[in-house]
């Protein structure tokens, strides 16, 4: 039974210049880490991601949600956490600060993830072991499938899991492999040319065979020429992905994508706002067939049906510390699989929790193993920090989602 | 010079039902208010609207924006306010927990509307008088048009009021013969059939020609129902809408609103979840020629470019405490003229700051004078209260944006 709860505020600053982009120009990285402690002492960690800034107002906002969870029993609560999930998000005084999205939604991803931490730890288990043996039914009820009705229903998500079901046991060999990585870290927006060319280097060393820079420069000339950079020093067999972190208004973005297309990026990201779906469905038209990646700052699942709907996302980067946590990120890669788009999460997280989703979606859902984002910076603050070799993430086996913060 | 600022959380408990609706079924009507004091002892007074639950959050967020206005000057401000709503609205870290949406940009609308307030009282006019004073260049410059260069750039937006500026004059008659407006109050959710009835009478023997009924019942037969009552009681000349806040999925609101076609309906209000566009062009289609209203949760202009760009809203509803303050109401406003959508906003502050809005609308972007919402269960609080006579809303006359509360 949950016994009490608590939310923390936790900021980490970042050095020379790490965690920068077009529009952060100097971030903090933050979490608003709901916890939730069992009767029997066992303790659920959740993350919300910020930048600092009013990381305080996701914390409250997550203790709102959590302290309507004080005295339920955790099996019980999951057994049936869908229900829980679409009656918090909707309480109805506090959903007009949404719906669905900004601080209150960040607030419920804390808890949401804590709910989850909590049930594989009480479980004994890694989260990716639990997701993967709950029955196809039993898994849905953990989702909030409302206002989804025209393209998924609670029984079509069902039929769905059944289908992949079989082939879950080969797919299991991913779990010896471990799940391929990418490294977000050669080209933050303020590293100089010098720097980035390093960096590259330093990444083929370990074993990456994909990475990403930042554009969205002022002076386009100067995108170009970083990208140029990257490719000529990893070469062509490298996927190199470009981000512009929304910095590009839609006139610039066709111009700009139009001009890097000579480096063969893998997927362009965030190329302008994140609301706007219709800019994103011109922009891919005018740039194939250079991919768009999407979603890092897409609030929910409505948004994300949208934007498959129209077909425009090569790639979606939900960030289960972005969209209300586990449960509805894991309807978003339902969606995605429905859709047949590939889901690489955006990690506020660091990857410490999205190792074990990535994986669920892989064995249990069928999705392509393409690899996932690594960001180093906070390694020495949590508990269980991931652990890449060679380019790849080594499965995680201590109980839980990874996500306790020393 | 603006030397002090505050924020204050204010909420109002409602009597008897008023205020509810098919998702919010006990709602407070709460304001975060944010005060900026002139160093001349002036003070500007903006609100943004919320529920009750959270609204300390909200608070907060428009704190952290007014402190940023501390020792500016009032004129030079606001000469140039659009890039500093751009600025505001980007700060680099605050804007990850938006972006443009949820609790940051409530705050960011009290800030907005505090500014215009303070704007207007140091200049000693309604704020209608002195939006209609300004020259297109001069209110173009308090907009923030980023992310809109697809479809309004700065040159289009100033000359789209330029080409409208020959008929303001005539349109002028307006101040004299008042804004009409329609009421929202005869049919809250908790009502039941005797006063709705009740309440239609009255609405009729007090001047109003327009009135909304809430909808959206578990038993779609309550719905069709209570329509009857309503068209029954006032007859077919009489203008009646219906608002299902939200409550339907796709599949339901095609089904019911096509069995409340034949009271025909002015408009369906909020069908389905407010982030849902596709949705909405699905059901435009599929109920044509009920149209639709929508905007009271669309956070925005981005959103709404996707909804005009989508041709599936007969009506915007975008609310000045809902978007980012007066500046980005007008911008909307500029949007919807341009896709030729009438502007009816949401008026989350009981109209008090709309009436000068709608004026604006009509008189210097030419948009119809159509009807403004009227909800009158706060007008102890105001210190200058709208005035509505015989269904008309009685123009304003005081300094400012009406929105002192007592």
């Amino acid at each position: 039974m949950i016994k009490s709860i608590e939310a923390a505020d936790r900021r980490y600053d970042l050095k020379n210049g790490a965690g920068s982009d077009a529009v952060h120009t100097n971030p903090q990285y933050a979490y608003a880490v709901a916890k939730l402690t069992d009767d029997d002492g066992t303790t659920g960690a959740g993350l919300a991601f910020t930048l600092g800034e009013g990381n305080d107002l996701v914390c409250k906002a997550a203790a709102f949600y959590a302290g309507r969870l004080k005295g339920q029993d955790v099996e019980t609560l999951m057994h049936g956490f869908g229900n829980t999930f679409r009656a918090l998000s909707n309480e109805q005084q506090f959903r007009w600060l949404g719906p669905h999205k900004g601080v209150v939604h960040l607030g419920l991803a804390a808890v949401t993830n804590a709910c989850f931490d909590l049930w594989a730890k009480k479980r004994g288990v890694p989260l990716w072991k639990l997701l993967i043996s709950l029955s196809p039914e039993e898994l849905v009820n953990t989702l909030d499938l409302s206002y989804l009705e025209d393209v998924l229903t609670r029984e079509e998500a069902i039929a769905l899991l059944q289908k992949e079901a079989p082939g879950a046991a080969a797919r299991e060999a991913i779990l010896q492999s471990g799940y391929p990585g990418y490294d977000t870290s050669v080209g933050w927006f303020n590293y100089d040319d010098a720097q980035v060319r390093e960096n590259c280097k330093k990444a083929l060393a370990e074993g990456f065979v994909a990475m990403k820079l930042k554009v969205g420069s002022a002076d386009p000339l100067r995108d170009i020429r970083r990208a140029n950079i990257v490719r000529d020093t990893v070469g062509e067999q490298v996927k190199v992905m470009l981000d512009a972190n929304q910095q590009w208004t839609l006139p610039q973005a066709i111009s700009i994508c139009n001009e890097l297309k000579h480096m063969h990026p893998y997927w362009v990201e965030e190329p302008t706002h994140p609301d706007d779906v219709l800019a994103h469905v011109t922009l891919a038209k005018a740039i194939a067939p250079v991919k768009l990646a999407l979603g890092e700052h897409v609030p929910n699942r409505v948004v994300f049906k949208n934007y498959l709907q129209t077909g425009c996302a090569g790639f979606i980067q939900a960030d289960a510390v972005r969209v209300g946590g586990v449960s509805e990120f894991i309807t978003i890669s339902l969606l995605c699989r429905k859709f047949g788009v590939p889901v690489v999460p955006h990690v506020g997280d660091m990857g410490q929790l999205h190792q074990h989703l990535v994986l669920f979606n892989h064995i249990a859902m069928g999705h392509d193993a393409l690899f996932l984002e690594h960001i180093p910076h906070l390694k020495e603050h949590f508990l269980h920090p991931v652990r890449i070799e060679n380019g790849v993430y080594v499965t995680p086996q201590e109980p839980g989602s990874s996500c306790d913060l020393k």
